[in-house]
């Protein structure tokens, strides 16, 4: 159970409703996530998450499915559990096979590792990493 | 200063001294960062991270420089200094320009944010995330 | 469920007895909530986390609410589902409207994204910040 | 050093420099700190980072010092070294004198220590903190 | 649920039961628990990660029950749910008991506590520290 | 440059001065680290944090070197450079060797790197493993 109730779509104050109407039609889809319901409390604080979203994993530089599978690394370093299931739904639907998913969890692993033992062993940076 | 002494060239055990002669063939450079040399006084810990980690971010399903990508994310992730400055000089090397590097930062960012939100909420994964 | 059994009121040693008798005394409630009764295999464990946070949470030079929304804001960057919910529903109890409750949230999503920034910039702290 | 070169006034973009400005007039300072001038190689993160910053820090239902005194825990838990730096100073700029910080420091202390005492029993959630 | 589903014996590659082959005789029991039945779906990275846990918690200079407690200490620090109930389990199987329990409880607590003031003062490392 | 300042024996007020004698006392050592000097401002936190460590690592159901080792495993986790090094230290005076260190740091590697796995994959905990 969330530490705030999720709100239905009856529940939503008109400046919530407006998000969630956006929700849906950007992703072309009446399914509108518990996360958006939990934060739709505070509207001020969901319409300012939901419009920097759009922004971040919109089109650019980088491949959308890219930058979903960033997204999961980051959510399971940081053991976000709800995030690590959303986003893994949301890199499979964007592309994301068995394959890719098995080599995504093995760099994932391998960072982790590298990470403990760079920071158990205080490696210095290399003055050929500093640009 | 690490917590174990960076160990020069001259120092090596015959054994790091094998695992240092593949790191400079694969890398095809003379260059072995200080990580190696930290670890180098364990010479099977620095055999075992060192094979793994060329077959983790080998050839496969997903791109050199996605890979790179998510590992730096990772390292940012895990406060881990020196793998931020190293995985950033790496993700350069294999063509990461400004704009994939700005956009990279604003994931990562925009990742670590939602997972805070999602964890002081709470929210209950949707049955639609679970396949 | 709990790596170690939570302890009922009749399973509990003198010495565990002798703390939840404190921990219900000085909160004017009966209940003792199961953080306690997982601690309680060990009375001298629970005992002085329970002598400590009387302390740090008890009257200060900070407001006890402000206190509890600290406590919450570090359970929360730690991943800790238990302390999310426990001290969500504490600051409540002590105040913590829906509005505050909001702010809150912000500045937690806030910080965790220019943390993640700071951390990958590895940005220099400033003389100005040294005092 | 940065991962990316710290920019100086006269090397800023147009963009970046009405950030600049912005900054310097909400603060009231010449000052701008590193971490706008590590970001502001990107505009647009830098822009996004700012505006948002300065609506979840304005006034609002919480107190100035209290969202200070969240941000520098929140970044004390993430082992965000610049952060703890920048918003050590910021909450002493807004108040926070020697007994309030060290009243501060007992909270994260004792938060981390119940944080981990939570993880490692694995405490169910009473149903009574289930809102 | 698993983000990825969990394989009975029968779903497996012929990969994969060779490597569940030795899981078996390894531990000299039948029970394969789910983290290898979830990692099944990539045989590589289920075999390099046996193989490597093989090696790593095998005999060496550290007594097995210590690297278990090691183990668990760093699954709870870094929140894995899963980890903190299978090396509970692990650890108990190979010894440990009430006593030994409680205060890697509180050494975990401890460090967690002093780990944070640390950050949270920055304090720099005494000259003293540095081999 | 720790964000308090760090207190040589003469700003000592007698409260500290009283904790320093006994760490002194205790440790049968005239050098008292940085850890303690910053801490020194509150003496009330310094009081209850250095009794604390004492009970916590003193003689009990462990061995001294095992709780120094896992000290310092929550303290690569948690990504403290300061405790990383001051309990790097404390364990090789206690006895860790370069085949115990190696060891130490290859169990911290595996177990960062199977958190990493099992909080990507959600994997649920097995019925066996719930006591």
């Amino acid at each position: 159970m969330a530490t705030r109730a999720l709100l239905t779509d009856e529940e939503l104050s008109p400046e919530a409703q407006a998000v969630f109407d956006d929700i849906r039609a950007t992703r072309g889809s009446d399914f509108v996530n518990n996360f958006w319901r939990a934060l739709a409390h505070d509207p001020a604080l969901l319409r300012a998450t939901w419009e920097r979203l759009k922004v971040v994993m919109g089109p650019g530089a980088l491949d959308p499915l890219v930058k979903e599978m960033v997204y999961l690394a980051v959510s399971v370093a940081n053991a976000c559990e709800y995030c690590t299931h959303s986003h893994t739904a949301a890199a499979r639907a964007k592309g994301m096979d068995d394959a890719m998913h098995g080599e995504l969890l093995a760099v994932i692993g391998m960072a982790s590792q590298t990470n403990a033992l760079a920071n158990a062993l205080q490696v210095p940076v290399d003055e050929a990493f500093r640009a």
